[in-house]
């Protein structure tokens, strides 16, 4: 066996090594961590290169690449949706993450990123709703009890202050899995059986249902005012689960519009629909919040951005540490001319 | 630890498996393999999703991202292009690609493509020579003599039965370099000291230059008839080796228009220079050399389906083999909702 050099090798963090990172943080901690890294950069927006994901359809889901860059690291990840795939025993969306130096096109990161999205959107969430939900929120209304439904909880918990989930899934097994996970996390958990019940003095409402169609989850009449609504689920063209009666009274927040309008609820409302980029809320420049009254409603939908602030983390968590390996990935030749002679000694 | 289930598992082949895999099957066998798997699937170019590479500049470099799919499996490539990496002891290309089920979005083989690229750049040169080079050429000008060079000459050896090479670069270091990877390879090989003489008796012209700039590497006199001319080099934008003259009396055949209009040679040219898609040649909807006279000329800048290509071959390759190993890298618990529970339960 030849010896790689150094750059060769790029720090992998597996499945088994992010949940050992996480357990050794704790994952309450983890969530704050990135939402303070998310924050950051959200803070500074205006200097990413950002580009719609690259997606290729099928029938039955999505691949995507989500890249962007800061100008010193260059992120992405590759991320799946296929609806179906719970059905088969399957998860809906698997997906890992590349963190690579510009100055050098080297990778220097690659990482398990299915776990890590799952903790990246549910610290956006709370990041966000900490700006925008309504002062005192101790109750969120979990609409949708899938894979998403305890980070959600735990993120709102650690973040916003929030004591109380009232847990909403159309299959019953969903909600009990939800409600047993929670249990001991401190959290008071409420077992609802319909969305009316779960928005019940509920301040802050989220929505993360899986189904790939025009779905109605929360309806115009059932929302009142005052209320933060965080919606996950609507993140494909054809996904929605709002109706549009609640867009025309909120005030929608979103993270790149031009990547919204296609795949987030407001895919139901007219092209020059008013919304806020949340960026520019937490850099100061817009207000979120202005009433005790207004709807506010963040319709998320997953940004490249949040991904590169999530794999920045676990580059600099992991220095030091043993909570990854090393991959012989880069081909590095001695002489970086001579990668046929690398390969021809490594015959001898 | 808990121990990852099967779907769980992402086969993983490191650049010393690659290299081991190389020696097994032997290098000019590999690139004739390769070749037919391009061959292939430049045949069943129509069914491919196609899209330009999704790139990330910056001053010194590039990192692009280079997917496509079959509609049965996708696939992409990471890849740096660094001219500047080389005087800093680093590689100008690094790069790895993954292959994935279209139906579930699983990935199935993630592997270094720094080697890989190379062996299917130079194998789909030598195929697309079989179509255009003139009938019994046997000696190649091969002027640029860095990374790619040996390659080159290897698959027009094994697949287009060229006998002699003629090097010439700039650097006479990595002419002397090159003949030495080559001397025992059976080609006759000749170091030259100008392109002038490089180009003497050669029926095919392979040009592989790496410098980021407006270059002329070959001048309009020094092209006479008959001539195949296999331009690798020019493969970005501001980066080109031959002059215009040569294109204007040559037929340009390309791999997919509106990337080499951006990237190839003729972004020196108007933009409706008329260009032949070479797998309409394959198919033989097109011809494609027609006289001894004629100057064919391959604009390559490399695409997504020949990576793609290079993927199949290696996911054929190491069933069964131990040319790999398991990646821990999709999170797949038993119950796919049930993504919290395996975190928490990972602790105990």
């Amino acid at each position: 066996m030849t010896q790689p050099s150094e750059k060769a090798l790029v720090p992998f963090v597996s499945v088994d090594n992010m949940m050992r990172l996480i357990h050794h943080v704790g994952v309450e901690q983890i969530l704050c961590d990135l939402a303070g890294y998310v924050e950051d950069d959200f803070k500074r927006w205006e200097l990413f290169d950002k580009t719609p994901r690259v997606a290729s359809h099928s029938d039955v889901g999505v691949i995507e690449l989500m890249p962007t860059s800061d100008g010193e690291a260059y992120g992405f990840k590759y991320v799946n949706g296929h609806p179906k795939n719970t059905s088969e025993g399957l998860q809906t969306v698997t997906a890992f993450g590349l963190l690579a130096d510009v100055y050098t096109g080297y990778p220097v990161l690659l990482t398990e990123m299915t776990i890590l999205t799952a903790l990246r959107t549910a610290a956006t969430s709370a990041m966000v709703a900490k700006y925008l939900a309504p002062k005192g929120a101790d109750t969120m209304a979990m609409i949708g009890n899938g894979a998403q439904s305890e980070f959600q909880s735990l993120a709102m918990k650690a973040i916003c202050g929030i004591t109380s989930v009232r847990l909403y899934d159309n299959d019953p097994a969903a909600t009990a899995k939800c409600a047993a996970n929670l249990a001991s996390t401190g959290l008071n958990v409420v077992i609802c059986t319909s969305p009316e019940q779960a928005i019940e003095g509920a301040q802050i409402l989220t929505t993360c249902t899986a189904d790939k169609q025009c779905a109605t989850i929360l309806s115009d009449n059932m929302v009142g005012a005052g209320v933060h609504i965080n919606a996950i689920g609507g993140d494909c063209p054809g996904k929605t689960e709002l109706a549009a009666g609640i867009l025309s009274r909120s005030d929608v927040f979103v993270e790149f519009p031009p990547q919204t309008r296609v795949e987030g609820e407001i895919q139901q409302m007219p092209e020059d629909f008013p919304v806020t980029e949340l960026w520019q809320v937490i850099t100061g420049a817009k207000t979120g919040r202005t009433s005790a009254e207004q709807i506010t409603l963040f319709d998320s939908v997953g940004f490249a951005i949040e991904d590169f602030s999530a794999l920045r983390y676990i580059r600099d968590q992991i220095k030091g540490s043993d909570f990854f390996f090393e991959l012989d990935m880069l081909a590095d030749p001695d002489d970086p001319r001579d990668l046929f002679g690398m390969v021809q000694r490594a015959a001898q």
